[in-house]
Order: structure tokens, then sequence, then C-alpha cells
């Protein structure tokens, strides 16, 4: 393999001539060279693995941390660690073979630590037009008022990236909310409120995407407007399409929403009364503190 | 549509009648009800928007924020918000048509002051093998001890959840390495120096990743490992099954990896020598304090 030079000085042993790089370069930044001869290849011919090559004790970024202290996070300088012995557990996810799963020693707890909030996500939804971004910025807001980290998946951001190659038909639906449901799982591990803001008409797929989540990390907030309060407001103009068929399978037109039977918070509007999107934020917030969220 | 009760009581201007909730709970949350007919409904008869319903100006919770001051962050407390009046611009995406973008007012920037560090994505490429999961876990480790908020994208870990539907034809992986480049773009909206370990073996996907992302985002560390090294050390012990022929089209074996020409950092090993993984992570983390990435 070519040895390649990027902008930055490459760390190795025998370093390309025209860069300043290798021992001497990381001796400058402070590195401690490693002796030995191949720490690396040590199951190469079926021998046990031990530690061969030397050990860096006192790398200068050890020695220099300075924000955290966080006893249950250690910090491994050696080789051996590289060859990826603890990482044998092989399986099978779908269709994806041959893939291991990577624990790192920084988890979910110290993330949470470090944020003082526990990682969960809140699921907002409701038919088009029910306030479910509005509320979702609301609550975002609020939450960072506070101090807490927060992230919104909408349906509609998502679908300008992630999600871009999904139309509306049943089955490319169900895959935008799987998608949606896995990323907010992610974010979750990080910590992070993450606050999802999608329709999901049916109860089925939020119930797949509950499953997901450990007891209590997936808050599931109905937006309870009535359909002509929604229809009415029409910020998107899709119920007029809707309407004039020009959009098919527009959910509360021609495609049902399924209420929830049982979820964590109802936000109810009527079209007599009209509570502000930071009161329902509020309601949101309260629950997430009552629950221990908002710290670590 | 039903009056669907939670485990939390509604906020609602009709309550259930057997929950505590309605302007009655709201008012021992300290919510101000407000007064006002039909606040939402302005867009029905072609009226022209304005705020018809009372405003709360004063809730408990903008009260009693305490974490962040920030001043860029208003919080609206209007109904008039939730008509999504600055929803208007309808686009289409790749399938996805009649997208609105929901611009929330909590931004990038703002999370990023709340982190002191800035969202980056860390993209590791390099022969199964050659270290990548490794050097992601120590870079990992050493941000947190300095107290950065940090998540990795393992390209093996992310195969368990979100691209469990694909598998290793050209095709999926392709679709692999863009799921998770979009994923990383999103987590880098976060905030967050998000880690991302994969092989990643061909230039072109590797370059439209690096141009979903704002300049100077896209942060390419190439693990310039012999395929010797990686095949000695087979962790995961797939080039033994690859060179047997029981894994078809395997990076390094027969099919090729494109090392780049023009990346951020490299990290070299070889076969004599051992750079350890705390040291490797350590010059990456020099690169991001260099480039602004560890303040806001």
């Amino acid at each position: 393999m070519n040895v390649v030079r990027g902008a930055r000085p490459s760390i190795c042993g025998l370093p390309p001539r025209d860069t300043e790089s290798g021992p001497a370069a990381a001796a400058k930044l402070g590195f401690v060279k490693v002796n030995g001869s191949n720490a690396i290849g040590l199951e190469g011919s079926g021998k046990s693995l031990g530690l061969r090559g030397g050990v860096d004790g006192g790398s200068r970024f050890v020695r220099s941390i300075k924000a955290m202290e966080d006893p249950t996070v250690s910090f491994r300088t050696d080789c051996a660690a590289i060859s990826g012995t603890n990482l044998r557990q092989m399986s099978t996810a779908g269709n994806s073979t041959n893939i291991v799963w990577h624990k790192c020693t920084v988890d979910k707890q110290d993330r949470e630590r470090l944020l003082q909030q526990k990682g969960c996500v809140i699921w907002i939804t409701g038919l088009s037009g029910s306030g479910k971004s509005t509320v979702a910025c609301a609550l975002s807001q609020g939450l960072h008022l506070r101090g807490k980290l927060t992230y919104i998946l909408d349906g509609d951001n998502v679908r300008h990236g992630l999600n871009r190659d999904l139309g509306f038909n049943a089955e490319d639906r169900a895959e935008n909310i799987r998608r949606i449901a896995e990323v907010a799982k992610l974010f979750a591990d990080a910590g992070i409120i993450c606050i999802a803001s999608l329709i999901s008409p049916y109860r089925k797929d939020r119930d797949a995407c509950r499953a997901l989540f450990p007891e209590g990390d997936f808050i599931e907030v109905f937006m309870d407007v009535p359909l002509n309060v929604c229809e009415n407001r029409d910020p998107k103009g899709l119920y007029k399409l809707a309407r004039a068929g020009k959009i098919k399978g527009f959910t509360g037109v021609d495609d049902p929403y399924e209420p929830p039977l049982k979820c964590e918070i109802v936000l109810q509007q009527t079209e007599r009364d009209c509570v502000s999107p930071s009161n329902m934020a509020e309601t949101v917030i309260s629950y997430l503190e009552e629950k221990g969220y908002l710290q670590a």
C-alpha cells in the first residue's frame, strides 16, 4: 500500500521523507515512542494473546486532562488494545452478517453524567397541523434554557437527508418511522433528549419504536387536536391538496390516524381553547423532571 | 376523535372527567389559561393571520429558568406560534415530496455554546483490522476526559439497528455509508463530535459524505496500516474466511481499498512499529484543538 500523506504529520515508524512525522515529530509533540517489534500481529499464527510491545505509560495527553475527573473512565494506552480481543462475538442482524458489536468504555451513563441529564426520546405523534413541530421547538427551547441538550428529529427534516430515498407509500412510511426511531435510539444512547416529531399514524409502528427502547425511555406525546382544527389551520396547505385529491393517502383524510391507547402525555387542544406551545412544553418538562430525566 | 388519557393529566379545554386536568390542573401547575375563542383556525377561511387568543405572558417555566442565560434564545409563549406561518417553504428531496423544512430557534451554535465544543465528524477509514474501532474508542475516551461529548457511529454497530436491512453488495455498502454520513451530519448538527468508524473503501463514497458537510467539519482520518499487518491481526477472523472463499468481495482480499488522496490526518502503523491507540487519539485531539473544535 502506498504511503499516503495528509495535511497533518503521520505517526509512523517509517515516515515519508518529505514531511516531518514519525518518531521525531511524535517526540516533539510529547509522544513516547513505543518500542517492540510486532505488538500487533499477535494472532496470526495461532499464538496465544499477550502484550509484546512496550507500553506508553504516560503520554502528555493523559497527564494534561483537566475537564473531567471521572473515575469510571480509564484510558488504555497499550498496543494490545488494538488487537480487538474483546470483539469476538460475531452476529447476524437482518441482512447484515459477520458483524461484531464494539463495546466502548465511554458508555451512555458516562455521557449522561457529563450532560447532567438522561438520554431518552420524546415521541410526538398527531395529525398534520396538530402542532407537533411547534411543540417540539418550544420543548427544545425550554430545555435549552435549563442547560439541557436536545435534538429534534422532525419527520420532514429527516426526509431532506437520511430518508430522502423514501416516498409516502405504506412501506416507505413504515421505513421512515423505523429509521427515525433507530436514529433516536442512537441519540438517546448519546445521552441526548431526542425529540422526534412525526405523524406516525399507526399504533403498530409506534409500538415497534417503543420496543427499541429500555422501559421508560420512550415517552409518547399525543397531540390530541380534532381533525377540523388541524384542517382549519392547514399550515402547509396539505389538507386542501388532499381534499382536492392531489395528495393520496393523507392521514385524516383518506388514511386513518390511530390515536394512542396508552401514552405518557396527552396534549389536548379543542376548537374553543388554545394552550400555548410553551405551556405544552412545560407539561412535558414537568414529566421529565418528575421521572428524573433532567439529572444524572 | 376520542379523548385519550395518558399517564399524565392532559392540558385541555374540555378535560376528561376522571382525570385532574384542564384549566384547573393547569392553574395548579402555574399555567395561565388562555382566553379567546379560536386562536388556531386562523387560516381556514382565507382570513389574514393575527393573534386572536390571549397570550400567556409569564408561565412558571419561563420564570424559573436557571441553567442557561443565553440572550440569543427566546421562548415564544403565544398561540400564533402554533399556526406554522414560517413553514410555508415546500420542497422535494429525492422521493420525498410536499415536505417542509422546520427551522427551530435553538440552533447548532446554541448547542455548541452549551457544550463548549463544535459539532463535526471524525471519519475513520481503513482496512478491516486496521484499528479503526480501537482508535475511535481511545479518541472518545480522550475527549470525554476533557469534558467533550462524542458519539461513535461504528459500521458494525449501526448494522445492528438502523442498517440491519442492508447486506454487503455494492449497492447496500454505498447505502450503508450514505446513511451513516447522514446520521453523522445530524450528530454534528447537534453539536456533538461524531466519530464514524467504517471501512468505507471507495473514494467516491467518502467524497460524497464529505460533500454533505460544511468546509472543515468532515475530518477524514486514514488508518494507514499494511494489509499483511491487518491480516495477521485478523481480530474478527474475517480475513481467514475471505481467503477461504467463505466471504466474497472482502476489502483488501477480492475487493479494493482506495486510500485517500488528500485527507486531514494519517495514522500510520507498520509491521515494525506499534503506536498506541492513545497516542493516535492524541494526534486527532491536537488537530481538533488547533482547528478550534474544542471550544465554542
